[in-house]
């Protein structure tokens, strides 16, 4: 079977090389290149294959029918422009063309939480992939959102914790095992991450336009996973919390409405997002508890990417993906 | 000098070795006897020093001024009864006598939440030690209670993390190495927490009889600390918010005010509770994010109850405890 | 494509649920009946897929063309027969009838290292599956066995490290998380280890009875994995040290001759060995270190018994086995 | 009581952290100044007190009697020099001073494994103390070393491991948490490690010239604390194998004759080795296997830095130190 040629590029990070693995592993896609500025030259093992990063600027993107951009935020749109000037279509792993960048008023780009957007996302050039919190937690609560469910007004809490893997790969001291092992701490703390911006604007377009959200993540002492609490103060209970989740997805292969609240064992190195809905006792506003699980770098990041990839191509949506 | 000899009833369990490691470097306390009826005969060695556990029943209670209870809830109040009926005065770390509990209905305790009851201690028979996530949670919140500026009405969310020691020394396969590593996941979810009722009682008694708690608390992949993130709406803010908190405890030796949101790193083998306050931006509704960490097996255990002991027998209140 | 029916007795334990997961993504196998006597009934997930325990005297022995045995040392020999009474091939992952145990006495099986042992295999009725640490360290050893360049009469000491499920899952409270965690420790420690009969018996066939093997493990703080530190004192050194193991080994698929030390993160959730060769600067006694590593759940246990599986049953050796 | 001010050079990395940690408990030390070049002016919380850096080259060390330098390997004995040429004298953690170190020509200094060279430290004015695996190991052989016990010409094989923190707080990629956990691996492979040259020359002094030393180090996911398992071939049994270490070490405060085998766990925060000895079953030449079990930050470290300053300034040696 021909494969289509895609490539990589900042393909050291632990996105990056989570996508080398999952396209050396795609029995559509083969790796037409993968880049690392600062390991160019260098041989690296992904499963059982062996690569060599090129620089990226010598990365040969018109070889690749698609290329996947893990740069950091704000590189990562020069690099977008470039692949764009040889007509290569572009997933973008980046925060640049995300709703609420600043980057992004010039260039529109789908935004690919592909459960939600897969319409718009086969004739695109550029997609805008998600970042693992907003994945985690707007497919968590769209169901709410789609059929004005949450009290007019109110405010979404969300209480996230993250492996470190969601930091990327940087040597920073904050980051070092000796660190964290036996830590667990909030950051960002005071509704300040940069990614309430990207959930707000996708709230307000899935139907929660006044909605407030206020988050808080956590840095958790594993490599990777992400679990978000999500307490909803909705206008009233149904008696089966669960059956708006099952009926508003389906099918869809890549979500679980699971009986009992999911773990990060769950999820992990799948390309799923598990969630499950309770009803919460002893208040007196109605309220719904939502825990939503994810593994950051699969469905928070490349699995995702290779997902909407798969869309984009014309692939079968599932292929090459661990659910 | 003379030391004063008290025994732990319960001793084999993460809080009772916590106790004997506490007691054996006292300098105003020593250790009459350790019982755990599993391990009786067993020779352990805590810090520097070895002990042979008895059985529970051949404790000679009469031996000691006071003695702490770290049995299981509902076995605890029999022995408290055993060692009331022989004169010898009890802190009780188990449930059984703490607000809410229904077991402690018949005998008053005094709840000792060491910084907000201090005044109750020292001519009580029995002290109701606090739970770990109530100690963590009420202190940061009590200010506000105090100050009737919570939201009338409102729901005060948290969303608490503890390591697996809080599930104490039992041999549950869920809490085996191999299980919890690299997860992470929420339990009780639907605020169903036991330590609900300890919470809405003490919350009531210190003025937030119309505050509603939302909790939700996650097994962490450490062995020891609590985190708890919690957010609350309030009437309006202030300009410097972590004002009340530093005016309310002013000088108590084992609260600290942070301008940093702690970290379980910040207080681990430490008895102190860590608490900052934060701003929500982005809200509409005027909302405090306060952060609140505490080592589950000293300020929230074996630490607030030598606290305790030492405000009971006369003992300077910090003697014997690492702040 | 038609798919062999395969069974799992004992699947509720760790190398019992890889097997389970293994078999449910394997082109070749389907998994007629995974049974677990105390978890008789219970639903669980294996990866995408669910399936639901049967109590092990209920297990539809005959609906299966392979029967895989991974119940408790002692327990599994007579399962094997009942599974032999009824025709069924056996792939057996205990000690029972592994050289050097004493049950082994009547019944013949072909020991199941496969690299070393692959002719024996296709005719058997029975394949008794290497423990996880002899896989590591005979495969390690076996070109210097073979070509006889151990010194004579010489002790090759392996230290040895194993993640906790190495211990199976049962729930010992010095497996509890905050027993392991930030801790290490050797066991079995003056070379009383039972993997040492089995390793004596192999290595003397292999070549070596003339050779001690002085072997310490460990147990680590984590999950998976095996690595095994083996100084062996040989007659002399050659230039290339490793080119008798490339020789030796040739193209198999799951043996990797590396450069570098191999570390656990080289191997865990695949089936192969990792093995280095380095000569010992400042010693007198020319001496190699042998560095191997396996996945103790892998190529230590369910996956070699898969590997095994396949040749019995003449599929490819490779399939369904991640490399 | 009077204190004797004591400065720390490098007291941001672990060793240097740990020392300011133990000085500020101290009852007989205060602590003068703590330098750390790159987070000058920085202020610190080490247990329950702050502290500010000072930049190295801004610290007042006429204020001090001792100063304890904990700077990299080569920029240490500058600033031992500095030091000396203001009159005060030295513990010095780095390897510059010790025993095979190539830039100790010059300077002699006392090698401060406490409890066998206590006699030459009163009257030194530099201090060289000694590395962490080192002084796991010395202590552990130096009982056979000086009763002649060990089979001339034979090998002593040491297989050890240790926590992170023993390579430094430096911000290298391999020790980020995510890299670190769940992994373990050997480093230094082939008797390459710069420790060798420390241990061979004081092995030679306790009386084993003849004697060779096959050291791999590995590298554990824990924060901190080594084991080294050290294997002797002997030239004969006796039989309480223990019993000579009991002799040697008599009534040494930080020296622990263990009847089972040492963990991290016996050890970790405490300025003490724990050694247990064991005979090889099943093997032909007479071999003893000896546990040892240390902090590395501790008896490896800043606790045994403490212990020679407490010896060089006449106070009494446990004096701060957690046994």
């Amino acid at each position: 079977m021909h494969k289509i040629p895609v490539g990589v590029l900042g393909a050291s990070g632990y996105a990056g090389r989570e996508l080398c693995g999952l396209i050396t592993q795609h029995p559509g896609l083969s790796l037409a290149f993968a880049s690392a500025n600062e390991q160019r030259g260098q041989r690296v093992r992904v499963g059982a294959t062996e690569l060599t990063y090129v620089a990226t600027e010598d990365a040969p993107l018109d070889k690749a029918e698609v290329v996947f951009t893990a740069l950091p935020h704000g590189t990562s749109a020069r690099w977008v422009g470039t692949a764009r000037n040889v007509g290569v279509r572009v997933v973008d792993l980046s925060a640049d063309f995300r709703p609420g960048a600043s980057e992004s008023s010039m260039i529109k780009a789908p935004y690919g939480l592909t459960e939600l957007m897969r319409s718009r996302i086969p004739g695109a050039d550029i997609i805008a992939n998600p970042g693992c919190y907003p994945t985690a937690i707007l497919l968590a609560i769209a169901p709410l959102l789609s059929e004005q469910l949450v009290l007019p007004g109110a405010t979404i809490n969300v209480s996230a914790a993250s492996g470190v893997t969601g930091a990327g790969y940087s040597a920073r001291p904050d980051l070092l095992f000796a660190e964290v092992v036996e830590d667990f701490k909030a950051y960002a703390v005071g509704n300040q991450h940069r990614h309430i911006a990207e959930m707000r604007a996708v709230t307000a377009e899935l139907g929660g336009a006044d909605v407030d959200i206020l988050f808080t993540p956590h840095l958790l002492p594993v490599a990777r996973g992400i679990l978000a609490t999500i307490t909803v103060p909705i206008k009233q209970h149904s008696d089966d919390p669960a059956a708006l989740w099952r009926r508003f997805y389906g099918n869809e292969p890549f979500v679980e409405i699971a009986d009992q609240p999911p773990s990060l064992r769950d999820v992990v190195r799948r390309n799923v997002v598990r969630v499950s809905i309770s009803k919460a006792a002893n208040v007196k506003q109605p309220t719904l508890i939502i825990i939503s699980a994810i593994d950051n770098l699969m469905k928070g990041a490349a699995g995702q990417a290779v997902q909407n990839a798969n869309v984009l191509l014309g692939l079968e949506e599932q292929s090459g993906l661990p659910a």
